[in-house]
């Protein structure tokens, strides 16, 4: 299956990572694979991790908290709560590896429909330091996001 | 009556803002002005202006909404949610200026107790992008900062 090509960038000087993907779905069919729980235990995250949600509530306030498992007894939980919630269009939530406790990140996920059932995903992140954003880059999150990408055109091309 | 020195600094070329002040009141005083919102609004902001709170609720994935209003017309509203609260240490929280819509900043509160019934706060704010830091700089922020602890100082010290 062939997908399409994601860009992630850690531009020199400040703590940001830019995050670009379209997807051959609807933006309908993205917001809810980021939005139902059952949905985004399927895609988030690389290959071969297992993903525990405890909590995965996507509206102002609600909170999400999960921990991705590798299978060979590795763990790691990451939590956060929800800013604003735009149905098929925004998205701003922190976020929080329970592994660097206290370093809270902020990302904004924006959709936008392209037409003819296709739509961008954008992602914003803001990191309180450089060293949180260039260690959040050397933890292989390109890999991650890059699988969790290509799972996520499998769960959009099965609906 | 006789105040302890703000400092905001905006260091180049990076998003954030630091703020450190210190507090004749113990720690718990210091941590309940900004929890208890009879007591937050009685501080939190310029002199002259009024501050209606619709929210406040100071706990993980609770919110907080608030409006200033000058008292010649204008009003400024605020929102956000709270990531991380550790009662008398750490408040992590979202922070948006409704005038300014989705650009969420994120700030870590962190108090510490230098003995003898004295605290020293420090702030670190992370904004999305420099233009949101240097708006919000350019906003007149120090002057709130200043005379919002001033008036902090003197809740404490009615206490």
């Amino acid at each position: 299956m062939s997908t399409n090509p994601v860009t992630v960038t850690a531009p020199e000087g400040v703590p940001f990572i830019e995050i670009t993907r379209e997807f051959d779905a609807p933006v309908e069919a993205v917001f809810r694979a980021h939005t139902d729980p059952g949905l985004v235990k399927q895609w988030l995250g690389p290959h071969g991790y297992d993903m525990d949600i405890e909590a995965y509530d996507v509206r102002t306030g609600g909170r999400y908290r999960y921990v991705h498992s590798d299978g060979s007894g590795g763990s790691y939980a990451f939590n956060g709560v929800f800013h604003t919630v735009r149905p098929n269009e925004t998205i701003i939530q922190t976020f929080e590896y329970e592994g660097v406790p206290d370093s809270v990140s902020i990302q904004t996920l924006t959709l936008e429909d392209l037409g003819g059932g296709r739509t961008r995903l954008t992602g914003h992140s803001t990191f309180p330091s450089m060293e949180a954003r260039d260690g959040m880059i050397s933890s292989n999150m390109e890999k991650g996001v890059t699988e969790g990408y290509e799972r996520l055109d499998e769960v959009l091309a099965g609906r």
